[in-house]
Order: C-alpha cells, then structure tokens, then sequence
C-alpha cells in the first residue's frame, strides 16, 4: 500500500509576458514496505480502505467485477486498481470464466481468506462502537442463534491476549531500531492490556 | 474515514489579458459514513493507514506529538489532521499537560483501546504472511515466553468463529439493502469458515 499524501508545489508557466504561478495539489505516496512492523507491512499489502471492503465482499461470496462493482459503487478504474494490488498481493486470484469476451471472477486465495479475523476484528469494533440503532450485520452461532462478540485469544490457552499474561515483544526478526522502541517504551508499553475491558474471557458466557 | 480520490478539473484564471488553464489535481472524498456496514463504519472513523500507525504508538504508550512524529516519520501537517481525527471519531482523547508553552498529549480511549484486537489480528495475518525474515514483532505469553498466533473466538463456547458453527447475519439494525445482500448471497455466501484454514482450535497447543 502506498499512502497518498498532499503536497503543495508551485507551477510556473510562462505564457507570453505573463508568469501564472498556481498552486497544485499534488500527490506524493509514502510507502509502508520499508517498515519492519507487521501491522505497517499489512496495510501496505491490503491497499487502502476500498481494498478491505472489497475483500470483505470477495469473502461474502462476490466474484465478479460487475457484483463488486454495483455492491460498493466503486468507480470502475477504481475497482480495476484495486482489484489488480490484491491480485498482486496474493490475496485474489484472477480465473477466467468466459472466453469470447474474456471475463475474469476474482476468488480469494489462502491469505485472502486468512485476512477474514482482520475484518471480523473491525466488524465487532464497529459494532460495539458505531451502530447507534443496532448492528446491521452480526457475527451468529448458527446453531442457537446467539449473537457473538469475538475475542481474541491464545489457542494453547484458551486465555484472551487482552489479559495481563500477554506482550508484544521483538521477534527473530527484530531489527536494531524495533529492540530500540521496545526498550524505550518500558516493560508497561508492550502489554496487551486493556484497562477498558470488560472482563471478557473466553470460556465465560456473555451476557 | 473519506477515501480520497483524484479528480482533475480545470482553473482559469484571467490574468491582464491571458486566460491561464491549469489542471489542477484536487481531492474528491467519499464517505462510507451512510453505509450501515459495521466494517466500512470502522474504517470511515480511524480514517486512513496513519491513523491504524498512531493507534498503534498509542497503544504502546506514546503520547505527545515529538514521539509520534519521530516514530513515525510523518509530516507534521498530516500528523496533526490524524490527530484531530482520531479525537474527534472518540479514539484518542486530548490532555493538556503544559500550560506555557500549550502542549497536548494523546491518550487512548476506552474505544480507542478496543480496537487493539484489529491491530492485533493485523499484526498476526502481517507475520504469517509478510515476514520472511521472521517476525519483527510478536505477541508472546509472558510466563511461558511462548509465541502466540491470536484466533478469534466465541466467549461463549471458545471455539474459533472461522468454524463451520458461525456465520455473519443480518442484524437487528439491518436494513432492506443489507437484507436483500445476504438473501442473494445464498446460506453459504455468509459462512466465516476458512477453507484453507489449519483447524486452529480455541484449545489446541500450537506446534
């Protein structure tokens, strides 16, 4: 992914006696692939927000261009792009289904379906935070029909990572500059821990 | 969050006796505000990848602006709109902890801190796929030293929701588009099982 971000140049066109100088936005992208942090390099795979609903479309079941395109009202050179980094991040496959015209459907790949927790993670947030009149879409036990707030947790435990047992902390892969972070914010910066939490554990019934 | 798009238009301005035409790039926004989708409700408050990044130091216990800038290698201009942002969408809260000269520093809150699970799951999907090297960061278990790869999972029963027992459904805030989304996607369109997924129990030790 590469961010775009705002800058101001000045343009200087000559034009007969006249110099017009105007003020041009332009865009400069800031790449995220140089970042050793794990968050940082997903975002730079992902794209950009269009990205995460299309592959939350993707894993809904659309395959199409044309489904994606009149489900999210993406401009179509938009949804191309788009379509295409996902492709190339290995997170969709393109097939084609029809020859004459050629027409491609996009199907989600190992790693496409492997980002599924990062959109239930944002669907129960925006759930707990943004649906004033009830959520619209809910994550349900097919069975007994309870509604289901997901938590994160340790599958060797059981535990959620929210709890006072877990950090993050440098991997093998840690570079000087990430030990350096580490050790600067202090043994409290890298807890998991959220203060705000309700408790939840992951063998206990919600409420 | 408004996803920002490029557009050009044209400026003329008569200067003397000379029309000037510039093209000018300019940035057409648009919302996912009006999209009752929790997932497009997330993302259109934490706004764009800075912000996921200043999520991410506040978590970790950064909290005025120099860190943040020096963290992050960011412009000051467009640190200072995330900032705003990130306060006013109710994730980070403004203290005032210097009077002469004013300064500021940001501090999670209990909205901002709930959204560590979706860093989380990023940072999770960002070392399984994106770290041949080794991971750079990890979430480990601070009695065992363990690492751990984080599964999302019901609370009530702690089986992982990428089972064949859950499913997304329309809600109780759901409207007739949402509805009619879901009826056309078919009984499996909303499945959350991860074919390709490696059977990662709540419960199993991790190899």
């Amino acid at each position: 992914m590469r961010r775009s971000v705002i800058t101001h140049s000045f343009v200087r066109e000559r034009l007969g006696q006249v110099t017009c100088v105007t003020s041009v936005t332009a865009m400069r992208r800031k790449s995220f692939r140089q970042m050793s942090c794990p968050i940082a390099r997903s975002l730079e795979r992902v794209g950009e927000w269009w990205s995460m609903l299309i592959m939350r479309d993707a894993l809904h079941g659309l395959r199409r261009f044309d489904e994606f395109q009149s489900n999210l009202g993406i401009a179509p050179n938009m949804l191309t792009r788009r379509l295409d980094a996902l492709v190339e991040a290995g997170l969709l496959e393109r097939r084609r289904y029809c020859d004459r015209p050629p027409r491609h459907e996009y199907v989600p790949t190992a790693r496409g379906r492997d980002f599924r927790p990062v959109l239930l993670a944002l669907l129960a947030w925006g759930n707990r935070h943004f649906a004033p009149e009830g959520a619209s879409v809910v994550i349900v036990n097919r069975h007994t029909g309870a509604a289901v707030d997901p938590v994160l947790t340790d599958p060797a435990t059981g535990h959620p990572i929210d709890g006072p047992d877990y950090v993050t902390a440098p991997g093998p892969g840690a570079g000087v500059r990430t030990g350096q972070r580490y050790a600067a914010a202090g043994p409290t910066g890298s807890s998991l821990r959220n203060p705000g939490s309700r408790g939840r554990k992951a063998t206990s019934r919600r409420k």
